[in-house]
């Protein structure tokens, strides 16, 4: 993913295109809401029939997803090409709702890595309601980078 | 799910029907390779058009996914049905594979909850190579729990 | 510690009165600035002779301190007497500061824990300087409890 | 920290000054019991007049710094001169003992940086028990390095 402006690397139009280009990310159906500099928001459709778990929430592998995507997403938005390093994600209440929001947050980037805050938000007829939030660490994707395994944007 | 043995509440027979009672976890195709009390392991074969990111490799979303449910599969081995608090995954190598083998190990089982470490290997042409190390605080699943999102098993 | 108000289960003044039964907090200096429902702020000053590592920054295992303390006191605002299970902490800048304050936020209080923000700055001159930013799961402390280690209030 | 040798870039000689020169570590009367490539051992005795919380065990912000220092020096075996990105941590059974010893463990180096994984145990009458597990992201301390806060070595 090249640079593409001021303040603004990577912008909604171009996550829209890597999601595309991300068989997993693509049969999600995730929607990237809005893309700022520092700041993501992403909204997935629940599906039961492909998303839940066995009480019919949706699934958390899908929550932690989520969180990742909208961290990666949002260092993007700074620093270009992105890997994840680590996350950790604390689930806070069943995933019930109709659709799935993700908003990530750049809390410090500097050269070498981006912090992100990120919380999941279930929305049932127009409500949010707080899934789960988080913590990422993201890396710059360089070439013989190490220690790190997700290339996300 | 009730418990069903001395030792190992949940075997790995029940954890299979859990997977086919879990529309997410039965799309990835997840086996469980060996349950003993404290210990799990599944493995997950590779399906790149549903599967990757743009790069090629195993999103890291299905990443966590694998860390994640092993963890709260091992978890079941000791306390029955429950439900995942936190995780935190270190991603240390990219997801490159034909299959992924996930392993999760009670570090501590108390009455409220469970610590497990759990590790995700990619395995390429029979050899292991360490994608992923992580923490899990899992919860037995309880009538009028809160504070946790997952019912795993 | 037992409940004392609607709302505010555990007020500052008590807060204090754990820090001076505390040898190890109380030997930080720590002081509790503010304690709402779900909310405390706290602040220590920087003694370099003490606590400084050998850049002479503050320690990372004192800001470690700083925000596990808070993330406890700020959950036994709702909860009352809390133990730590477990803790996630970001470092983003160096502890370069004449003294240092810590702000825990519950981010939501369930019967069997609360899962809180915090952040740690560094205030020179008057001036905050985002530190560190992490989360924490705090668990009520009942008889018998398992899976925790800090019995914080 | 110059780089000193083959396979063991920091030996415990060396720990054992950056230990002298941080006066907090020094106040914890932290010792290094061994330090091999990828791998380091400490040893705290307990000092209850000083670093107990209210109820007489150690404090989990000791716990904490133990597994954080540990963490740090096993990547600076490797690495050289460190600092700590992140770290998260399980308290899985209260801090009471004699003594605490922590070990670290490299999971993965890498040119940006180093996972570690360490356990912090009790040991009372000469038995170890469990007390704290964690995992750590180590980076290289760089000149302009940035999102990272505790140059450990």
């Amino acid at each position: 993913m090249s640079q593409g402006g001021e303040g603004l690397v990577v912008d909604a139009a171009l996550l829209r295109q890597v999601i595309l280009a991300q068989p997993f990310t693509h049969w999600t159906g995730l929607e990237v809401v809005k893309a700022e500099p520092g700041f993501v928001e992403t909204r997935m459709r629940f599906r039961p029939d492909d998303m839940s778990q066995h009480h019919g929430f949706l699934h958390g592998g899908l929550v932690g997803l989520l969180a990742d995507n909208v961290a990666a997403y949002a260092a993007a938005t700074l620093i270009g090409d992105v890997v994840t390093s680590s996350y950790t994600i604390n689930l806070v209440s069943p995933g019930v709702g109709d659709e799935f929001v993700a908003r990530g947050r750049v809390v410090k980037a500097g050269k070498r890595q981006a912090t992100v805050a990120m919380d999941v938000l279930a929305v049932k007829d127009g409500a949010e309601k707080l899934c789960a939030t988080g913590l990422a660490v993201i890396l710059p994707a360089r070439a013989g980078s190490s220690g790190a395994a997700e290339p996300a944007s």
